[in-house]
């Protein structure tokens, strides 16, 4: 498994996008996913922490719907970056997305102590609405399978 | 607002299967949500952490998934384990669940800094499985609503 990954779109958020418990940069305490291409596909690679058990020995499902969540939110800003004609470490502002909604389906349980390898498909719905579907592997087997409904932020998000 | 659960069913779990990293009671870097009756729904309350930020004063969307993931599987041992004629506390050993699949719809950004509360609605849809449906509150208004399909753990659970 190729468990680099370059140039991630996190990485290019602003600052004050950067705070994500899942995926900001910024977040000390958070899980700071990274998420980036891999040919026409993302990835987001993640061990995660001993703590993270769901029974001893296997992965918290709180973790890998995290995982999934934020995967899919970085997957549509770097879907929509390309289409604007930017990759990840070009200096532009990658756009902002929310998740409207996430659904994971727990196939089997997953081995804690290994990497974990997040694999999205995205599928543009509307200019401003990404589908990103996403595979998450443990040695090499699909483990959970999840969806995300990601939007562009709306700029009175927070004002709601 | 009633803040208090008295009787939680994480309560009642026997040791090795309290290590959840959302809901278990021996894992004192998890949240330990605790689950309870409150009529005929289920409630679990939760605060969440300065560091469970999605952008500067919102609650991060993967942590309202694992409180109602947490919360769906809590709910689904109350139900089977009140159907077997047992409420918390009564010191018999609840029926353990785990999470086959979870839906989330991010309603509205949920502001950080004060209580959340899940409520549940749980529908039996096999003897083993639960439908549970969750409504999460902050100040009284709805910022995120869920569905757990929980199953009864299967006695080869860790063996896959």
């Amino acid at each position: 498994m190729d468990n680099t990954i370059a140039k991630a779109i996190q990485d290019d958020y602003p600052d004050d996008f950067s705070w994500c418990y899942g995926c900001g940069k910024l977040n000390e305490n958070g899980h700071r996913f990274r998420t980036g291409w891999q040919g026409k596909n993302t990835i987001t690679i993640y061990t995660p922490k001993n703590e993270h058990t769901a029974l001893p020995g296997f992965v918290y499902g709180g973790l890998i719907a995290s995982l999934i969540d934020c995967h899919g939110t970085g997957s549509a800003s770097l879907a929509l970056h390309r289409k604007n004609g930017h990759e990840p470490g070009d200096s532009a502002e990658p756009p902002r997305f929310v998740t409207a909604s996430l659904h994971v389906d727990f196939i089997k349980p997953t081995p804690l102590g290994i990497p974990l390898k997040a694999v999205g498909t995205i599928e543009e719905i509307h200019p401003k609405k990404f589908k990103v579907h996403t595979e998450v592997f443990a040695d090499g087997k699909v483990c959970a399978k999840g969806e995300v409904i990601a939007v562009v932020m709306p700029s009175t998000f927070m004002d709601n």
